[in-house]
């Protein structure tokens, strides 16, 4: 337990000048300044690529050799960060996505996918999916991948996955959505329920994203709402949510959407946390633990479908393009 | 996966000739005969005793010093039997009860509360809080006992809960529930939804057993049908479900409340399996996986429980009445 942590966590959330019902420049420069201007840990290291036509980033942990071979070394994770469908980057990504990548291993590539209002939907999908198809064809297999997002990248995810079945494309080994945002017509009960006790999100910001990403389209299509589309076919799902947030019964109703579908799936809800409180690891407990929970799912999963899957091993070949920049924590590698 | 596995176990579950609705003798021979006259395996030992004026069976496995010392060793498990209310024992749950212990540790036991329909409601609630405090009253804190139930017997583990803190009694560290029946009205959309793919439920059956067990009493009466309670104040909740059975609704619906509730929760859906599949650890691949999940909860939840306990260790003193039987792999302790 660590009330006085969530209790702290949730102030510093109350108190930011973050509203996503703002004009889109000022979304953006704020929610970067939250997110993406946090030092990395030493251990971190990036590097911009394209995949399938579109920009990402490669993360990796340093890791010795032993832990390496315990854990998933040859899988590869492919992340969709949060943002509304506004704001947010791969690059503002990548401390989260480090830590996860550091409790499990593998490979991860976090996907700069098109925002609105600029790009409506479905530029964002046709994105995710361009980069999924970019990392089978650079001789990843589907049974080494992993899809994790967060927010309306946990969203997109999901849409991703529709897109893959309907292309009749191989799935990727399993998925895990943290406070996944899959419902843009905003129907769920914790929009009103919930409203009182969420210190980040307002039913009237997310009304404003949904509208300007959705740009006349059908807030009910599966491609862009998931959480109305059937599930069934698609590979084990994780889902995590905070208990204290408006976006709680995506998380809920997209497990009983996934079980009703016979989708494998694994519902965990952290009482009093806030929105994505996985991104807050450093200064909460129940962070940490969210996190050990998707490394122990993702390593099992992607373990299992590795032996299942029959053949020679793949190496995988990427389209590595340039390193990165400036940030200290990304270089002597 | 083990697709054959898995419907290898639903066609022996829809071969079989238990059938609820039946009259309440033969669904007790059925029961019996399926469930409760599996031979245990040698390192099972069993002992009646009462709890609190409830008889009920304390069941161990043999483990060794090292295992031990890394289990949750010093912990109690309380179960509640499966049967609709109508059937079952807890002699008959000791095959399940220790393919929990063996993963996790700690002792356990489970309760011979009375059955309906000559013992109606509230009688088997009367049973299990009198057996909880008993545990209580014997020396156990309630912060090294976790609730874990199945079935009837995990709609009844949820009904204790409510009637703990109804009564101020201190909370017990955590609660697993298989394939709960917490909805007595049977208003989940799974009644129709999965109808036709559960080998060993159907509503008409449950209508029955409801009937009997209520006697007149209204199914929403949070006391008899948990999830129409307010579930605030709980302990971290842990629920299993197969995607193949009727109930499914119970456990997703049981999830939604308590995260609407800021419970903890964790929720787990294997597709494709029947109720209380658990149950066929021996010869189902997911059966073992989910109850080495609920040996993980358990044992973390414990554990965290032990860490914020304080005060010296108090040794349990328990009301043992008789050895255990004719049973082979009861004997030898």
């Amino acid at each position: 337990m660590s009330l006085f942590q969530l209790a702290e966590v949730r102030e510093l959330l109350r108190d930011s000048p973050l509203d996503f019902g703002a004009p889109v420049e000022q979304v953006r420069a704020v929610f970067h300044e939250m997110i993406g201007t946090h030092p990395l840990a030493r251990d971190v290291h990036f590097a911009d690529l394209s995949l399938g036509g579109v920009p990402a980033i490669e993360v990796h942990v340093d890791t010795d050799a032993e832990t390496a071979a315990a854990q998933s070394g040859t899988s590869s994770l492919l992340y969709f960060h949060g943002g509304a469908y506004a704001a947010g980057s791969a690059r503002d990504s990548v401390g989260l996505v480090a830590d996860i990548v550091r409790r499990c291993g593998a490979s991860a590539y976090t996907v700069d996918y098109r925002l609105a209002p600029e790009h409506p939907y479905p530029a964002a999908t046709d994105d995710a999916i361009a980069a999924y198809r970019g990392l089978l064809e650079s001789g990843v297999p589907a049974s080494s991948i992993a899809v994790v997002g967060e927010s309306a990248g946990a969203g997109l995810a999901m849409a991703m996955l529709l897109r893959i079945k309907q292309s009749g494309l191989p799935m990727p080994a399993a998925t895990v959505v943290l406070s996944p945002w899959c419902d843009l017509s905003l129907s769920g009960d914790s929009m009103a329920g919930k409203a009182a006790v969420d210190p980040a999100l307002t039913a009237d910001a997310l009304r404003t994203r949904a509208e300007s990403y959705l740009a006349g389209a059908d807030p009910r299509s599966p491609f862009a709402g998931p959480l109305h589309a059937d599930l069934r076919g698609l590979p084990p799902l994780m889902i995590q949510s905070g208990s204290f947030e408006i976006l709680l019964d995506d998380a809920v109703r997209l497990a009983a959407r996934a079980a009703a579908d016979d989708v494998a799936v694994s519902l965990e809800v952290c009482p009093g946390a806030p929105h994505v409180f996985q991104g807050f690891a450093e200064i909460l407990d129940e962070a940490g633990e969210a996190l050990d929970h998707v490394a122990t799912f993702l390593r099992n999963h992607l373990m299992a479908a590795e032996k299942a899957r029959t053949g020679p091993k793949v190496s995988p070949r990427r389209c590595r393009t340039t390193m990165s920049g400036p940030v200290t924590s990304a270089m002597g590698r």
